[in-house]
């Protein structure tokens, strides 16, 4: 049976939640490293002060502000901790065709001291999602944790209709590059709205009211949700493709 | 440097949120063994739907309902649980003068198979509250994990103007019942508002704004909070002095 705790005496973990756009942001540090280098995954504007106030009480160096996708619902606030932080890296992949300060691509690795997270794709949603999963091997966190952007939701996933998103995409994707993953993996998603906190692979492999269908039956159920357009998208959207930072004067002029 | 993950390869572990009241219902089972006890602290009324289909699939066996206190701030799920699944058992303090299966004190333990959790009295937002400590022992969770209501909550505490609230108590409650525990003891709130999941030990003794102050500083921020009646209030504590079974049938009618 799984469990649904981590076991890494060097991993500090927060899941950290923003209750207007129902966004989970994810804070991970080395503390076994002296400096306690950290990263934050998919953190939203509106919740910067907050993220930024936790980091500094518990004494971390943060490295990256990273991003699982394009978010069409909120702004992200990688920019804005830009500017209050210039020395934090953002991160995004390059298939989102986003500026950041680190493009990545499949394959690639993002550390902190000795903890890392491997990069997969995991369009669909978008054609730029990716999912970051932490190490595999004996000295990182067991089990392994996957943070699914909006890939994979609890017993749910990403819309499919809109940011050159494709149900086709998005259900090989789940299925070559997050359940493929050991059944014990935790799964964090960027939202949720029933106040689930995580998840894992070997529950969504058998609750996925969307996922567990096949290929033929998916398509359908993701072309028939009649959602209604995103209250932020054409705000969001734009800002998220420079990394929340169109507001921002230029070099030249500031 | 405390990490904020619980390493038992036999607990399972979920947080769940209730967003009208901003409550955190937690779900604990011990997965070693073939039935997979569980119990559910601070269930929500509206929420019951979704605690009992995660917990079928995850295949456990609800065993406990338990609240930390008498909320004001919504009805319990205790007695709808009791309604579908008869064979659960209440449970909540003496202290509180609340109606349940099993009423605690202070010393007590729960048990769901190998695991256990504490009772600790921590009056001081009501009369009755407690603290649920996960077990002291090698084979039970490291590090400690402890489920502290309203009596101490992420960076703030649960207001001490109704309910038998007094400061004084709740001072005295927080530090000698909560601050006593090892630093690393994982914080898990009946609320948050901001979004925080967890806090430790070591985090509240720095960092919280009321209860890091002296007993008497503490006291006049307490007293002057100036918060306005709970919406719910008049609802909830009645229904919750009887575990949320104020509305059933009586057994004679029924
Ligand atoms: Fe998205
Ligand atoms: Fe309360």
């Amino acid at each position: 049976a799984a469990t649904s705790t981590t076991a890494s005496p060097k991993l500090l973990f927060r899941q950290l939640f923003e209750k207007d756009s129902s966004t989970y942001t994810y804070l991970l540090a080395d503390v076994s490293h002296p400096d306690k280098p950290a990263l934050l995954i998919d953190p939203v504007d509106k919740t910067v002060e907050r993220d930024l106030s936790l980091i500094r009480d518990l004494g971390l160096k943060l490295v990256y502000a990273m991003n699982t996708h394009v978010h069409a619902d909120h702004v992200t606030g990688t920019g804005l901790i830009k500017t209050k932080m210039p020395e934090v890296k953002s991160v995004v992949s390059k298939a989102s065709g986003a500026r950041a300060d680190i493009l990545i691509e499949p394959g690639d690795k993002i550390s902190i001291a000795s903890l890392f997270l491997e990069v997969r794709a995991t369009p669909g949603h978008t054609s730029g999602c990716v999912t970051y999963v932490t190490g595999d091997g004996p000295s990182q966190p067991q089990p392994r944790m996957a943070f699914t952007g909006d890939a994979l939701l609890i017993r749910g996933c990403g819309r499919t209709d809109f940011q050159s998103g494709s149900p086709q995409q998005l259900y090989k994707s789940v299925h070559s590059q997050i359940f493929t993953l050991p059944k014990p993996t935790l799964l964090y998603p960027a939202h949720d709205y029933k106040g689930f906190t995580v998840t894992t692979v070997g529950e969504e492999i058998q609750y996925n009211p969307r996922l567990t269908k096949d290929e033929e039956t998916f398509k359908h159920i993701m072309e028939n949700l009649n959602l209604s357009y995103p209250k932020m998208m054409d705000i969001a959207v734009p800002a998220n493709m420079v990394c929340g930072l169109q507001d921002l004067p230029s070099k030249a002029s500031s």
